[in-house]
Order: C-alpha cells, then structure tokens, then sequence
C-alpha cells in the first residue's frame, strides 16, 4: 500500500504535478499537458492565482456570465454570474425581462449587524458571574480598539456584549454574544480578531475576580447564522398585468401562490425550492468574490427558524395585486478579502458599478427571486425540463464532440422537437451515418 | 434611464462583450483585455467552456488543489478541491495526515434512494382518492418505462409510489411521493423526466375515472431532501493517541466533545460549524462536477430535521477511546453532467482513481469530517485566527504586489510574529522606505 507522503505542500507545483503524474496517471504525462492548458499564459497573473490557496495545481474553470436587464429600485443592472449549470443564467435574463416590463424589483435593506460569540463553561453561581459580567464589560468593550481603527473610520465597529445563559441547553454553558457593523467588509477577519481579543482579556480580569474561578473559554468564533443582517425584495403588479403567452394572469397568480403555499407547507418541496433560490444567489456571490458556503449555510438555517424548514419566498394576492417577496440573511463584502484580490471579481464589481455592502445585498436577493419566479413560472406551465434541457442540449452535443454544422442541424430540429438525452444522441447518429 | 436590451443572448460572445464596454466601462478597452486574458488559448477548448451556459464573457478561475494522505476504508487517496478560501487545502491536509497516523478515516454508505413528487390539490372524498391510487398505481409505474432502459440496464429505476395526504399542513394538498435509484448517475433528469411523465398518466387516468373531478396538478420536480441517500464517516483512536504537541490526548478530546456538544446545542455556533464542513465537501463536489447548491439545500435542511437547526456532526468518549462522525445525506453522481464534459472534472475523477457514486459519497463525506476536525482543533488550541492569516499572509502580499524578495522576507518573519492585515502591511511598506 502506498505510504504517507511528507512534506507535500513545500514541493514547487511541477514537483507536485509530477508526484501526482506518477501516483495516480502510470507517468501517463498526457495529464500533465491537461492541467498545463488551464495554466495562463500570463506568468504573473498566474502565480497571484496559484497563491490563492495551498497546493493549487491548476486553475479550474466556472463559465462568467452576465443576465441583463434588471431593473432594481428603477435602476437597470446587469448582473455577472458564475456558475456551472446550464439554465441558471438563461431563467436569470428572461425573470429580468419579464419584470421589466412590469415595474422591476424593489428591494430594501433592514439591517446590517454581525455577530460572534465566545463560548464558555462556567459551573460557578449565576448572579456572581452577571454582576461580574457587568462590571467587566467596559474593558471588554475597550480591549479591541487596537483592532478597531481602520473599521471605525469606514463606520463600523464592536456594537455590544452580551451574556448569554445557555445552561437549559446545555449544562453549565454560556456564550458572550458580540454584535458587530462591518460597513463594506464581510468582516470575518475583523469579528475573529476581535473575539480572540475578547476572549483573552474575559479570561484575564475573570482569574484576578473574586468567586469567579473556574471560567473555562472553549472557543471564540463569529456566528455565519445572521438574522440581523437581513434583505428583503420583492416584485409585484396588477393580476391583469400577469397575463403572457396564452396564460390568464388571474389563473397564472393563483396556481403561483399555491405552488408557493406548497413550498412552506412541505419540506421535501421547501428545499428544492430554496435550491433554485440558491442557483440565483451563488452565482452572483462567487462572481463577487464572497463565500458562498458562509451565506448557504445562514440562509438555509435562517429557512428553519421556525421549527422546520420551509420556503425563503412568499406570494399573495390581495385584491387584484398580486406581490411575490424574500427576505434573507447576506452578509457580504465588496472591499476586503477576494474584491481586491481577483481581476474577475474586480471585473463583476465593476459591472455591477461598485456597489457597497447594502448594494450588493440587494442586488443578490434580487437575483434570487428572479431565480425563483423562472423555477415556478417553469414547473406551474410547461414543467422544469422543457427549458432544462434546451439549455443542455449544447452540453449533449458537445459530449458527443459535434460539429459546428451538426449543432446547427441539431438544434434547429430541436426548436420544434422534445429534447431528450437519447433524442438528441440518435439525432446526431443518424446525421453520422 | 437605460432601456431594456432585446436580444442580448443572440448577440456573439464578443458582441456581448462590446455591449458591457460601452455600457459600463465608457469604451475603455481595457476591460476587454481583461476579460480576454483569461480566455483559452485553444480554440475548441475554449468553447466547450463558453457553451456551458448562456452569455457565457470569460473563465472564471477558482483554484484546483489536490490534499494528498486521506486514508479512508484502509486506502489512500489525494482529494482534489476547488476552492478559494485559503485555509481550507491547507486544514484537510493535516486532518488527513493526523488521522493517517491513527487508523485512518472509515466511512459506509447507509442508502442511496432519491425522490421527488407530484404535488396536486383535490378537495374530493380521501377514500375514494386513496382506491383510486392503488388501482392507477401500476400503470403509473409503467409510464416510466420508456425512460428507464438505460438507468434499468445500470441497476436504477423507479422503486415505488405512494400517495401522501398533506392535508394537515394545507388544505386540499396531496403529493404522490415518488423514490429512485439512479446507480451512478446524480440523476435530476432522470428523476425529473419519470415525473413529469408520471403526471401526465396521472391526471390522464383520474379524468376518465368516476368520482374524481378536481385533481389539479400543481408541479412535478425532485426533491433535494435526501434523507434516504445517506453516508457515514468516522475516525477515533484511544485518548492516548490522541496527545500531540503539548496537548493531552484526554484533555484535548474533553474540550473537542465539549465544543461540539456547544455546535448542538445552540444554532449560532451550529450554522458556522457546519458551513466549516461544507468548505470540504464543496470543495470536492466543485472538482467532481457536482451541485453544491443542491448537495447545500439538502445537507442543511437535514441538519435542522430535528426541529432546530445543529452540528452535522457528533464526538465521543466512551471508556478511553474518543471517536469524531458525520452523517450527511449526499446524491452524487461519477456519470453524466458535467462529469463527462469538464475536462478537469474527468481529472479530478482520475487522482480519485474513478470512484463510482457510494465512493464519491464517502470520500466527500471524509472531506468534511477532516475539515470539522481541523476547526474544532484550531478553536480549542491556538484559535483560528493565528491557522487563518498564516494561509492569508500570501494574498495580503499580493495585494500589496509584493515581490519575489519582499514576500519571502516577510514570510519568513512572520513564521515568528503575529500575522494582522495591518501588520503585513507596515512590514512591507518598512521594507519599501
């Protein structure tokens, strides 16, 4: 069996290449010339690339795209997305269009606070350890000016501390919940440092107090669930205003807010639901250079808050207005961290017209409204798979190393024809024959 | 006020890309170079990659990494990740050489069964709904057929329907629950094609048969809850083997039990504890051509089925011997999508030796474990700033276009020093004076 390899991540990336060529690929060095053509040409541009991260091997490509026509607070964007799968940007552009015509998006933001907590034990008395807690807090509140400068200056900061007991839930634990404003950074760096900073001056004046021994800090972390920075988007029109194709706008609403009903009623539905939401909101995150890890995971238990998990939109119809809306928790950055880093990221910042913090906030939860009204407005009329699999077409064929001439063929056929996986294999066969 | 733009997606690639000039960059061409700096040198290359999806403008470029000495189920394997976060690489390869050292990583795949449904209204009789299912049953499975030769031929298919009153939760709302094993194959159009199928004999048979007016289908799609597509991981080792620097192996499993004991019990810490697991396991569904927004909705909806949102995972210590698990619900595919397109996605299926889809499930549910441990272990010890910026110090560099010299110079004290954003900084502008 293979050993342990020691001291990888200190080889130079060809030494890293090689060891895996003779590993893993026979010393096949057909691999090597595969991970060398996703290398830039660019010397410079690529070592910034390759530093990003330990171990970079190669660069790995997501298609960038851009969805016009987004009018938001009647202003019309247009926004880059990056994402892999093949139907996202195309329900982008067309839930834009649609809207456009209908008065666009309004979107607002309701607040923009951070927070972290360092998590503690403590098995001691209860009312010694608040009055402590009280008395101690100035300092704590003062330990992180050093850290604090630059942040204050952009309008940001430490807002509050607060003890918290959590001993119902868990024998003898407490947390210090630390609020935070990160005006245009995501913050993470910032609230981690200020924590850690915390902590350590919590850990010094608690061992000089009288009665307060046996304060044990287990960890000190920002929280990603964040309910207290949250946007809301909507867009919304008169039900005659719905009407398109051959659909009646009434009849449209109706099975509209029922499909939405479902998808707070059911989670097996729910999350699906917010799947497609998700499609919409990643792709504008990576394109912008947050993490989406950090925002899926606050969403999605932001969607369980209420004792189960269930949709981020809502629809209604009152009178003959009919509204459809999300409100979700994004905290995000357009300074800091890859915004200044990656030429692509600059690049999305730049063609969404730098927005700040607030901005970019808006324009995400849009995006993923939009996304959503495309997923519904599919599954209520024609199905998911009508429009699923004319935007994978390209990718059948492309598997299947087509022709230009053969692509041409195939989807003019494919205009008038269902798409099926097979359907479109057979087709260019027969054209082969 | 800008108009609407008709007919954006017709326009060429650079067309497109004169449109964003004009538009957002006053004709400057500079942005164009940037745009065309990360185009492909080879042609063909190139549009495979513009034709994943619609408007393609450019490559984005994420990272691709390799974390070599994962021993899982008494193999070894290197995890390619694709990531830009950049501790994450650095944090999977000491789990995975931690644990190489104590028996490794053991992981088993529990299930494999997808489904989705047909969600419809029907405000008739239940009984009469209920004899009228049993009897359509059969012929609602055999509508399936002609989809299924190929998943048949692979071991998949549609394994039952059944028939679920929601009725409680909304009235008049019904779903035929619908599950799947779709072998190697994620499997979503598959799934989806089965359904809308399924629909149409559906809704065919109840208008022909007596006493069951009113069944309105509302939509047939997949589900991304997937409770019963579910793996297991775990390493453990005696508390004696798990001392290392200074730390004692008991104290330290003390403190690690304890801080996820804390990921269970309260949702603020839970949320950042599992978006640290995502980082792994995104990271390995980016690289094998997966959907992380599908693998995300679903992970974290399962992390709240309890009815409060917690830790994914679990740790123990019973009698002297600590043991660290995750149980995580994850429908993957090694076949089909991207998996045969994305020529650096077939690359990441080679360094795993071309795992089939229960494979893929236990090496990405490892990537996940190995990033928990690597968290919980930095928060309990050092914290996680000291890990973070280490891996960071590199893009603060970078962003200062710091030279060959200059970045070795202040890697090089800082391996001694405190790394802070400010202080890379007045250490590179010292060097400049």
């Amino acid at each position: 069996m293979p050993k342990i390899v020691t001291g990888f991540s200190k080889l130079t990336k060809a030494e890293k290449i090689e060891w895996l060529i003779s590993r893993y690929f026979h010393n096949d060095s057909s691999f090597k010339t595969v991970l060398e053509s996703y290398w830039n040409h660019d010397q410079k541009l690529q070592e910034l690339h390759d530093e990003f991260i330990e171990n970079t091997i190669t660069n790995f490509y997501l298609p960038f795209a851009v969805a016009p026509n987004f009018l938001i607070n009647q202003r019309f964007y247009t926004i880059p997305m990056v994402i892999e799968e093949s139907s996202v940007v195309a329900a982008a552009g067309n839930a834009a269009k649609f809207w456009s015509k209908r008065g666009g998006f309004r979107a607002e933001v309701i607040s923009t606070t951070k927070n972290g907590q360092i998590h503690f034990n403590y098995n001691g008395n209860k009312e010694t350890l608040i009055s402590f807690f009280e008395k101690a807090k100035p300092r704590l509140l003062a330990s992180v000016e050093e850290f604090s400068d630059n942040m204050r200056k952009r309008g940001g900061g430490i807002k509050d501390i607060s003890l918290v007991d959590k001993t119902d839930a868990l024998e003898n634990y407490y947390h210090l919940h630390c609020t935070f404003e990160t005006a245009d950074a995501m913050g993470a760096n910032f609230i981690n440092s200020c924590l850690e900073q915390i902590a350590k001056a919590f850990k010094e004046v608690s061992q000089s107090a009288d009665g307060l021994s046996g304060i044990e800090i287990v960890m000190s972390i920002l929280s990603n669930y964040v309910p207290e920075c949250l946007v809301r988007a909507e867009a919304g029109c008169t039900l005659d205003e719905l009407s398109f194709d051959a659909f009646n706008g009434k009849d449209f609403a109706q099975k509209f807010v029922r499909a939405v009903a479902i998808a707070k009623a059911e989670t097996r539905r729910a999350v699906t639901h917010n799947k497609g939401i998700m499609n919409g909101i990643d792709a504008v995150i990576l394109a912008t250079g947050n993490d989406f890890r950090a925002v899926e995971a606050g969403v999605h238990a932001y969607a369980a808050r209420n004792g189960y998990y269930s949709s981020l939109t809502d629809a209604k119809i009152e009178g003959d207005v009919f509204t459809f809306s999300i409100e979700i928790p994004l905290a995000l950055g357009t300074v800091g961290g890859m915004t200044s880093l990656h030429p692509l990221v600059k690049m999305a910042l730049a063609i969404l017209e730098k927005p700040n913090a607030k901005e970019l906030m808006q324009i995400i939860a849009v995006a993923g409204l939009a996304q959503n009204f495309a997923a519904i407005k599919s599954l209520i009329t024609t199905g998911i798979q009508q429009g699923h699999m004319k935007m994978h077409l390209l990718n059948i064929l492309n598997q299947m190393n087509a022709t230009g001439d053969e692509k041409k063929a195939a989807t003019d056929y494919f205009k008038k024809h269902k798409i099926t996986h097979s359907g479109a294999i057979e087709f260019i066969e027969n054209m082969r024959k």
